[in-house]
């Protein structure tokens, strides 16, 4: 296909070459497993799973966010992956090298769009990695929590094969409470009940 | 894992419930396949890819929409699927047989959630379903545009699977039109270029 021999005003064929590139991000595995077990997550499933959560949680934990901002954070935060790949959470290092990386990626594929509303993503992209705002704080808090969510509903395979302690879960779930305290209650009785029915192993970080 | 466990107030743990349970939405797999054709689009994915479009579009198409509610429409949308599974477009009469199944799984889903935001999603998915709403009329336009926009940029082996010709799929897309009628001229463009190209066969409905 070719998006520049459709009868549509350009701006429109720049919004749906954007749509077309970004569907890619079907294609980028996540650590966790489906229900079934079948297959990795998709970033995709990921991100729409996220909006859920945020729908599911605004109403009592964060009645003042503008949904609307959240949910659009959430459903575009991942889509630099299409480009920079997924590096799990406990890949520290990695993440940490990877930001340049995920910047760049995040100007090239929102500069498909037409300039205002490129530039206007492009802010709501940094606004949610800067946690610079209360909606972008709270979904973040929402992108940590929704992993531990799953962890905690499977078998701790994920947790297992990466060798993670409860020490080290609570220390990177600890931003969970950083960015949204009254989400980290969720978060702390996710760890120990996890902890205690021994998903989670004894022990500081390998 | 038991969510009866947790530590936290009894509509927390209905939240949780719901949203570990709307997880196997990844699992329902549709027609459409991932641009790597690796395998099917999950029904998670297609909402997440939904939420996508209606973000590109709405500013240009539908600036009159409420967009947290646009958006949440089309995160739950599909969720009924996890009972009553994906039934494609092309099997109309399957897709009216349907409708009274996913109504009561639509009940007994949202019934998860605590009653007031419960029966406030419900609404929101009949709204949907009933497309009695502009916001609603919009997003159902959308669910129908992003299917035609994949199959469009794909091989088209979708529709030759199905035999579908472009009388049919003009037909079928007419309702884009009608949900929300700036939204008409983006399918005819999309549609007559699948027919150029031959990805559509001629010929009325077989």
């Amino acid at each position: 296909m070719t998006v520049e021999s459709l009868p549509v005003p350009e701006e429109t064929r720049r919004r749906l070459d954007f749509l077309v590139a970004s569907h890619a991000l079907t294609g980028v595995g996540r650590l966790n497993r489906l229900v079934d077990g079948s297959r990795a997550e998709s970033s995709a499933e990921h991100s729409w799973h996220l909006t859920l959560t945020a729908i599911a949680l605004a109403g009592e934990y964060a009645p003042e966010v503008t949904l609307g901002r959240v949910l659009t954070m959430l459903a575009i935060h991942d889509l630099v992956e299409v480009e920079a790949g997924d590096v799990p959470i406990y890949d520290e290092q990695a993440r940490i090298d990877i930001e340049a990386e995920e910047r760049l990626a995040a100007e090239r594929l929102f500069g498909r769009l037409p300039a205002p509303q490129g530039a206007e993503l492009l802010a709501a992209w940094h606004e949610f990695e800067d946690a610079s705002t209360p909606d972008a704080r709270f979904a973040r808090a929402v992108d940590r929590l929704q992993p531990l969510l799953l962890h905690w509903a499977g078998d701790g395979s994920v947790w297992a094969a990466r060798g993670v302690t409860v020490e080290q879960e609570r220390r990177l779930m600890s931003a969970i409470e950083q960015f949204w305290p009254p989400l980290g209650p969720i978060a702390t009785a996710l760890i120990d009940d996890a902890h205690r029915r021994g998903l989670l192993a004894d022990g500081p970080m390998p």
